[in-house]
C-alpha cells in the first residue's frame, strides 16, 4: 500500500497563536493539494520554542483537544481525510507539556507528551507522561517521537515492536546530530520515518532545517532545504516496513534477544 | 586519562588456523610497536569466516581459553601489559561459538559469545549465551560486542549502562551499514567505539574493511581503506566518555525514563 507523506517545514513565530494558527493551516492545506495523506508538523508549531520563562510558554499554551489550533487542524483533518501530527504547547492546568496531537479523518485520536526533554525545556515543560504507543488506522500504523527522543533509541524500538510502521517526528532541532541518527532508527527497525524539523532563528538558537522523510533502509527519500518554509513530500510503500528481513536469515526484530536485555529497565 | 587502541584490520585465510596465527600475533606486535594498549581483532580471526558447512568450521575452531591461538595471544597481552580483544571460532564440545576473546596484562578476562548471529552463521554457531557484561580494569572499562551487534542498539546501551566507556568490536562486515551505525551508537550512549573489520573476499562475500575509531560524538578518529590490511590506530581520551552530558541540561543516561521502556524486554 503506497502513501504520500509530507514534513512541513516552517519557522512558527515565538508567542504567536493566531499568526501560527494561520501558517499551519496554510501549509497543511498545501501539501494536502500535493497529495499527502499524512502530515507532520513541528514541535511547538502552535507556539515557537526559546521561551524566556513559563509564563511566556503559559500564554500561548492551549488545551489539547479543546484549544482553537487543534480545533481548526482537526477540522481539516476530518474535511479531507487527512492524518495530522503536530507540536503543539500543550497546557493541562497550570502544567505545560510539549505534545504532539495526533489527528485522522474521525478527528481526535490522541497526544503525545515528549518523554526526553532538551536543555531548558526542563523548566518548562513537565516530562511526558503518556506511554509509548503505536496508532494502528485501517491501512497502515503509526508512533509519534518529538525531536531530542531520537537519542534515545528505547522510544523508536518500542514504537515499532508495538507495529508502528511509520515514526512520525514533530521536531525543533538544533544540534548537529538528529537527521543522521534518524536515518539510523529507520534501518534498526526497518521503519519510515518523517521528521518535520522548524526553521528560523529564536534568540541565541537556530534551528537546523532539513526536514526528512527517510525509508528503512535509512536512505534520504525527501529532504528540506536548510532554512527555507517549504513541504518535504514523499511516497512510500507501507509494505516495505512489514518485512523485517536484513538478509533471507535475519529479522531485525524476529532476531532480538530480550532476555539478555533486562538491564534496559533497571 | 589517554589510551592508545588500535583495531587490527586483516584478511585471516579461511580454514588455516596456524597462518592465521601467525598473521594475527605479527599485527599485534606491530601495533603494539605502534604505542597501542588495547587492540581489537576482526570477528573469527583464528579461522576465517565463510564455512560451507559445519564439519568444515569446526575443522578450524578451538577451545577458550585453551586453544593454541588464545594461548599466544595471551602471551603477548601479557609480555607487553596490553589488553587484546578478538574474534575467535570457539569449540565446546561438539559445539561452536562466535565469540570474542577477552585477554589483559595479567592474562585471559573472559569471553563474549556473539547474541545476534548474521545469515548463514546461524547454520554453523549456537546463538551466545553469555551476559552483556562490561570490563572495569583500573583506569578504564570496556565492553565486546561482535559485528551484527550493530543492528541492535540494546547491546551498546546494556554496554554503556554497565560502565563500558570503551565498545571493543571485532567484526566481518559485509553490509553497507555497519560503519555508520556504529558512529551513532558512540553517539547516542557518548562512548568511545573500535570496530576491528576484516578485508578480502571469501567465496560470495566481499568485506567491507573500512575499521574505523569513533569518539564520544560519532567522529572517526581513524578509519581503514577498504581492502588493505593495516592497523588503524588512534589515542583517545577515556574522560570524555565518563560525561555523558550532551547538553548543560541533557545527561544521555540519566535522562533515560526506564519505567516507559518496559516493552523492550517483553
Amino acid at each position: 500500500m503506497k502513501l504520500c507523506v509530507a514534513a512541513i517545514q516552517i519557522s512558527p513565530k515565538l508567542g504567536d497563536l493566531e499568526e501560527n494558527l494561520v501558517k499551519t493551516c496554510t501549509f497543511i492545506e498545501k501539501a494536502i493539494e500535493k497529495g499527502a495523506r499524512l502530515l507532520v508538523l513541528p514541535e511547538l508549531s502552535n507556539s515557537g520554542y526559546n521561551f524566556e520563562n513559563k509564563q511566556q510558554a503559559l500564554d500561548c499554551s492551549e488545551p489539547v483537544p479543546y484549544g482553537p489550533t487543534v480545533k481548526e487542524w482537526e477540522k481539516i483533518a476530518k474535511r479531507h481525510s487527512t492524518w495530522i501530527i503536530g507540536g503543539i504547547n500543550e497546557k493541562d492546568q497550570e502544567k505545560l507539556y510539549n505534545s504532539a496531537v495526533i489527528l485522522g479523518p474521525k478527528g481526535y485520536i490522541g497526544k503525545y507528551r515528549k518523554l526526553h526533554l532538551f536543555a531548558k525545556e526542563k523548566l518548562i515543560f513537565q516530562p511526558g507522561d503518556t506511554p509509548i504507543e503505536a496508532i494502528r488506522e485501517d491501512n497502515f500504523s503509526f508512533g509519534v517521537m518529538i525531536c531530542f527522543d531520537w537519542a534515545f533509541p528505547e522510544v523508536t524500538r518500542i514504537l515499532t515492536l508495538k507495529g508502528a510502521e511509520i515514526i512520525c517526528h514533530p521536531a525543533n532541532l538544533v544540534l548537529p546530530y538528529g537527521q543522521k541518527a534518524m536515518q539510523i532508527r529507520s534501518l534498526e527497525n526497518h521503519v519510515f520515518t518523517i521528521t518535520a524539523n522548524r526553521v528560523g532563528k529564536e534568540r541565541d538558537l537556530t534551528f537546523t532545517g532539513q526536514s526528512q522523510i527517510t525509508d528503512v533502509k535509512g536512505n534520504v527519500l525527501a529532504k528540506g532545504s536548510k532554512s527555507k518554509e517549504e513541504i518535504v513530500i514523499a511516497e512510500i510503500n507501507i509494505e516495505l516496513a512489514r518485512n523485517k528481513k536484513i538478509t533471507p536469515y535475519n529479522d531485525l526484530i524476529k532476531d532480538r534477544r530480550p532476555e539478555y536485555y533486562s538491564f534496559l529497565v533497571r
